[in-house]
């Protein structure tokens, strides 16, 4: 057989699982199996039934299962990783770092049993490290491991200067740089909106604090939430980049690469902007930066190694 | 100004209003204000600036806003009912009914108050019961109240069929009428799968476990989650009734609707066939009924009037 | 390389092909091929050109390309076969049949010999007997040889029925069998409209004037347009087809199938419901027919033995 | 009755007339009323007729008409110009103009007394002198009446980069200005893709042919076809501006605007970055030029200011 339907496999079935699962099944990307811990096994299955249920609905042929069971996502074409746990009170950021570095080993390591040709996309923080520690574990080529945060970064940067503006958010063109958090860097000077430069539409200090806001985007959720942390744009983020690669569209998004020298960097997983295909990244773009961005971007890059040193 | 972008409020900012209002958004049906209490306003916030971030990846100009003030969902074109509180251990079927009314009384109020021209789709359970009180308490004509069950209990007889079958979601045509609930009436007489009878493909006895899975199937998810109630399906369910409305689609749609002699019942609410247009339901469909359909009819009806004895 | 864009090849640049090509990039299936005859290469490529323009406008990645030489359409996973002439004054339908049995020979063994893994979808008329020419001259087992007409023919029956009554196309569902002519059967005791039976809706006789407009549905487009044959429909129906192929999506068409002995027919190739799927067809489903329809099906499938009777 | 469908009026049901009212069919944004002449208004109808038997098919609830009376579209949302001749052999361009001129005028006026609230837009050439009629003869407000060609050009400039570069359409930002024609301006030193400034990926005398081509891709494509023009681009091209005003999208799309002083022009239609919305253009942009672009800019206004003096 020639054609066959793709397969998606979500580890984690949390809100940001459960919403790249569906966001990918509304979109009939291909089959989707949710797998979380054994503790959870019938909620997982229940969001997935529940999923499923929508289908008719909404018109899309894609089936939805929930499982605690690696063999269930055997042979999967991608592999998304929402799994992990959140950094609570009193837990250093160390430890959050080691307990997730566990999770993405054991996660890693059935991945590249069950679906030896996958490509994969982490999401789960710190990501930098731990696509790095997905991509150690599995032992699967750099291209094939990615990690997603470039795609929601400049999603918030885009809607937040769509809503200053009140403009579509369909004509603003925009790019984030650099590991996810604070030290993001987020290119302004290259920002168009209908081919129109950003920098000549909002005023410096304005922009300056739409940059900032965007820089702790993800705090502000977590703040307003209460508990919990974003799920809805992160989650739509991941299913983006799977789909440039399920249908090979050849899309240039940033995402969170292995860098091997691109933009001086050596032995670190880094959002820089990439081309995505069938073969997962097919390419790095370096970017002539600035003196300033560049500073902006090594900041980033130490901040990635700092975190990275946690990592046993 | 003749065009505008049309406006749909969602009350309630739990799982079902959240997923309500993402997916109108996604659909770019028009903006979406989400309303909770303001013991809950800053979730709601977050929920709703969470969607607002995922415009640019999924290209939709939707603008998505959470509120505590009834104010902020004026001029609404559609307004989605999703407020209330489940049943919890200890809690009476009466005891539900009425804090549900109360909910509703207040809600149906500051829409007319605010959205006189809207049309209202409730969700809230015991579903039947409170889009009663909901027609009742706003004083809007009858085609402006509409309840979703039908599109629910429907999609969820049509998944069942496509996995038993393993056939496409998008060629089952299937109508469940009646009650929500143990009651509720699947015509697998009609049923039809790409124009070949339902009847002819799956045996009587394997066909009767479907129809009693189906009537089960809220039941189904919650035993799963073990904590909550479905979300994703019931919000799809009532979205696409709201695109029928705000599309003029002339869609015909299992919708919960007043009656006034329409299969011999009156002063209810009830599944039946309707024609939803930019006017809500602008008519009604009447099925010859056997006489065991319409004895499982009569039922439903009468487990829906015993329920409405509980209002005050 | 596991992943990879699909390709469609659509033979013959005419209306209903371009179109069919435009459609099938619309719907970001693959990249597509458009091959016509040396003498036309550059209006192929024109059209060709003109599409992929439109790619950035409507936002999909599928790269159309004119081309007159077979060895573009290498390694496709789906063909369209539209290429042949209409019946022209002065013309009997045996030298149609004959004049475009020596087109589909041809088509048929260069699409062997390039893409020997590839599904076929035949729109050249008489389209049954085509189908059937293709089949033989192709050496492609019967799964992997489709005709349209049934989609076509039941999207003119249900356009009819929608607008007879004011309703949504989405919830009419019908089944038009048999081949594709006068003689075509449409199943109007199984249709139902959001599951209400559509003979309930609309009376005998009424219905019998849309039942014979759908059955000279092709002449009325050809009357009108004084010059040519429909287009739009033939193409988007052939491409649904194509879609549930190449997404495996499990569809249940009216579909040009080779019988060996169901309906009671052999060694024919005529309209009944399949399940398409990335097999091409995976299943035929026999209806169980009144005497009546069983006749008119009987009448239908004679035509079209009668027709292939005139391939040499 | 506050919701309705929307109206969209096409005049002219040629090629391009045709196809962008099947898109905007497809689109379902509203019901579609294609308008011709009475001599050709049974080919108008059988066009009309054959794209309203796709919506089954395609699914949306668009209904589509032709016909040769005003009345028939009388309160359309939206009226989209196509009629009009083409330049013939022997024929003078001040012949064109005029010719068109006076197609124009009674459209204008036919709009004007059928859908006086209507937003138009143009795309007869020479276009940005034929727009200038309509506004003149309609007496529409400016921003009702707007030209396209900035969103076609663009659209050509991005898919020949995509092709170079072998990328994704949809990370392409790009800008084109001025008259549409050899004059235009494609803002190179602004294009970016996925963010990463287009100069830097293409090198300088690659990047002049691919501007060439752009420039004259309309006459590539009519010595393609050898009998015609373009049609697929431009009637997307179109249905995407109307989409943006009829769902008050605020998209800032490259739009034919009557310039009362910005970028230091007067009293003419041009090429220039708009703001579209439910009120038609509700903003301009005036992008800071460089020399050389403004040169450019100045070039292309003259040739539209010339070609308007053979308006009589």
């Amino acid at each position: 057989m020639v054609l066959k339907r793709k397969k998606i496999a979500v580890i984690g079935s949390g809100y940001t699982g459960a919403t790249a699962a569906f966001i990918a099944a509304q979109k009939e990307l291909g089959d989707v199996v949710i797998l979380d811990l054994p503790a959870v096994e019938n909620p997982t299955k229940g969001k997935a039934l529940d999923m499923w249920e929508t289908a008719p609905v909404q018109g899309f042929d894609s089936y939805v299962k929930g499982t605690s069971n690696y063999d269930d996502i055997a042979d999967s074409d991608i592999v998304l990783i929402t799994a992990g746990v959140a950094r609570k009170p009193g837990m250093s950021r160390d430890d959050l770092v080691q307990i997730n570095q566990g999770v993405m080993k054991t996660v890693a390591k059935e991945i590249a049993r069950t679906s030896p040709n996958a490509i994969i996309i982490v999401l789960t923080n710190p990501v930098d490290a731990m696509t790095y520690t997905v991509f150690i574990e599995s032992g699967f080529p750099k291209n094939r491991v990615i990690g997603q945060s470039g795609v929601l970064d400049t999603a918030r940067f885009r809607s937040f200067i769509a809503e200053e503006l009140n403009v579509s958010v369909k004509d603003i063109s925009a790019l984030v740089l650099g590991g996810h958090g604070d030290t993001m860097v987020p290119l302004t000077r290259l920002a168009t909106i209908g081919g129109v430069p950003l920098e000549s539409l909002i005023a410096a200090e304005r922009l300056a604090e739409i940059v900032q806001r965007t820089r702790v985007g993800g705090g502000e959720i977590v703040s307003l939430l209460g508990n919990g942390s974003a799920y809805y744009a992160p989650a739509a983020a991941m299913v983006e980049m799977a789909e440039a690669i399920l249908k090979d569209q050849k899309r240039i998004l940033p995402s969170i690469a292995y860098l091997e020298g691109e933009y001086g960097y050596e032995e670190i997983y880094l959002g820089v902007p990439a081309l995505l295909g069938a073969n997962g990244i097919e390419k790095i773009y370096e970017l002539e930066l600035t003196a300033d961005e560049k500073q902006a971007l090594d900041n980033s890059a130490n901040a990635v190694k700092d975190v990275m040193k946690a990592l046993v």
